[in-house]
Formats: structure tokens, C-alpha cells, sequence
């Protein structure tokens, strides 16, 4: 590939997130074979992605409006925000479909090693809404690593003054369909300490 | 993601080969959120690449010019072609650089299969590009599967009858690094015939 033109494009490829180098020349080489039918698709999906979407200046959401769909609806509980690291994740909440309330798009974990501190993430905006709506109930839905349980601790300490706020977090156990001799042993403790009265 | 927007933009990215729902879920969360530093360097790429990047019209290669650059060059050798299936095939025969003649794109390989037949890959345009500059070896590079052999072989009977033209195909037999008893029965069976004299 001595052309530095078809270079910089699969270069550019390259830069997505979990592509290789060998992927992206697969990418590239398939736009350029079908121009019409792949890439003039994508390009106009790009554009118009790049023109249409935006931030939900409330929760971290993206949309094409402001507040988006899920901050100005009507049929949901306006008093319970579900705090995820990404957008991902609400994605995945809503896909699921069993809950109805709020979310709030931390934006990532804090985190030592990326750098990544309290004023990265929406931690203080997250408060104010808090506040200023009179919430109910916050649900911790962080990933139970590291980051996402230090993140979780660090949101737990600064709400925990707040008066008539129920402050949650999903619950750790054996993950539904898992084996137990498969299972981690920080897993199989969790699910040990939190086990539940049958009878 | 009840938002229809962003999932036909997301769709659009899970078109591309080898990008599964969650791969172009990464991705196009990726774009939105690095709209300057991603979102638009791709796509002033892909704009510059649907316009500038085009099919060589001798030898199928992807160039911003047509002829490309290597049908061009008077530092090669004009008189031998090698026959490959992908133009990602010459990115890598280029990329290593012991070969120094032209190549000949097919576009493919024969398969009953996927309804690809002589018409759909550029044999006719090989037999006469080898005919019109008098061409002294066709190198066949196809892969080691059914469809490359059987188009090797198919090409192979088409150029028999052309008078001083050698036709060679790469060897076939263990790789480089391979160890013996991990490889199937097919490759030891074509490395013990093609077995070659030490002393």
C-alpha cells in the first residue's frame, strides 16, 4: 500500500475503537469497492449523525433534542435517576426495558490511572439535579470494578446528607445462568455475604 | 436506544464487514463523543476517498490514478503478471517487496456457491492483457482453498496454448514457523510431494 492516499484513509479507519490494522484494510477496501452501495450510505449517515445528534443538556443522554425523549417524558418516574458511567449502558437499561425512571450519563469512572478525577465527570451536576428536583431515590448502576466502585463510594459520601434520599446499588451475585465452580472467588463472597432467607 | 436516529447510524456502521451490533455500538458512541477529533477527520477521509481513490483500468488496483502506479513504473518488470485474488493481496505482496512485476486483479475467485462465474472476475481481461504484451510468466497467487484452486486451474487451461508463456503458481507446504504435528493432513500430504533434495 505505497499510495499515501489510501494510506491516510485506512489510517483514519484504524483510529475507530477495537479496529485493527488488518480490519480496517477490510473496511477500506470494502467501502472502495462498493462506493455507491456502502460508502455514499455511510457518508450521509455520518453527516447527518454529526449535524443531528447531540448531548441531553439534563442527563448525558444523546438525541436529537435536548432535554431528550426519556428527560421529557411524561410516562416516566420523574423522582428515581439511575447514575451510569455511559451512554451504553442506558441503552442497554432501555433495551431491557424494566425500568422507567431518570438516568444520569456519569460520562466514565473515576480513575487514578487515566487521570480521570471527580471534575471529568458529572458528579456536581448530578448533585444539583438531585437537589433541585427533590429526588427520591438514586440507583448506583456502576460496573463493579475498581473504578466503577470507587466511583460509586465517592457519589455514595456526598449524598449521603442529603434528607429523604434513598441512595442503591445493583445487586452482586452469581450472574443469572452462571456456574458456580466457574465463578470467581470475589463473586462467590459477594453472593455469600448477600444471600437471601428462602424460608 | 428507542431513538431511530441514532439506530439507523449505528446500523449503518454494523454494515461494515466484521463489525457486529456491539462493535458498531462502540464505534458510533465513539464518533458522537469525539465529534472533532473522530466524527469529522473520517469523514473528510471517506469524502476524499470516495472521490479521489479509483480502479486501476489495467490491473484492478486501487490508485488515484489509472493507470496506478505500479502499471506505470518503469522500474518493473513489464513482462511478468501476478494473478491475485483482492487488491489486499498486492498491499501485501507490496508491503513485503520481493515481487517486482505487475499484478492482475480478479476481483475474487470462482465459486459455484456464491454464484460467482468466469464473467464475474476479469479472466478475459487477463488472457488478453497477457496476449496484447506478449507476457513471459503468469504467476497464479490464489488462495489454497477450493475457489482459488479451481480458478487457478480454470485460468491455468485458458493460457495452456500461449507460446512461450510459463505459468507457475506459488509452492504449497508447511509454513514458515509451523510445526508438524499441529498442521492438517492436506498441507503435510502437499509438503511430503513437493518434498525438495538437500544433498
Amino acid at each position: 500500500m505505497s499510495n499515501s492516499e489510501i494510506e491516510r484513509f485506512i489510517n483514519e479507519i484504524s483510529k475507530l475503537p477495537g479496529i485493527g490494522r488488518r480490519s480496517a484494510q477490510r473496511i477500506g477496501l470494502h467501502l472502495l469497492k462498493n462506493k455507491e452501495t456502502s460508502l455514499s450510505p455511510l457518508l450521509k449517515s455520518l453527516n447527518e449523525a454529526k449535524i443531528n445528534i447531540i448531548d441531553c443538556e439534563k442527563c448525558g443522554n444523546l438525541d436529537i433534542k435536548s432535554p431528550c425523549h426519556i428527560c421529557i417524558s411524561v410516562n416516566r418516574d420523574l423522582k428515581t435517576i439511575c447514575v451510569i458511567e455511559d451512554v451504553s449502558d442506558l441503552w442497554t437499561f432501555e433495551r431491557i426495558g424494566f425500568y422507567n425512571g431518570m438516568y444520569h450519563v456519569l460520562g466514565g469512572s473515576l480513575s487514578a490511572i487515566n487521570g480521570i478525577g471527580t471534575d471529568d465527570i458529572t458528579i456536581k451536576k448530578l448533585i444539583e439535579r438531585i437537589i433541585n428536583n427533590n429526588i427520591n431515590e438514586v440507583i448506583l448502576a456502576l460496573s463493579t470494578t475498581m473504578e466503577g466502585q470507587t466511583t460509586s463510594h465517592v457519589i455514595a459520601d456526598k449524598l449521603e446528607n442529603i434528607s429523604n434520599l434513598e441512595i442503591t446499588r445493583l445487586a452482586q451475585g452469581i450472574p443469572i445462568g452462571g456456574e458456580v465452580h466457574y465463578l470467581d472467588e470475589n463473586t462467590l463472597n459477594a453472593a455469600f455475604q448477600s444471600r437471601k432467607k428462602i424460608f
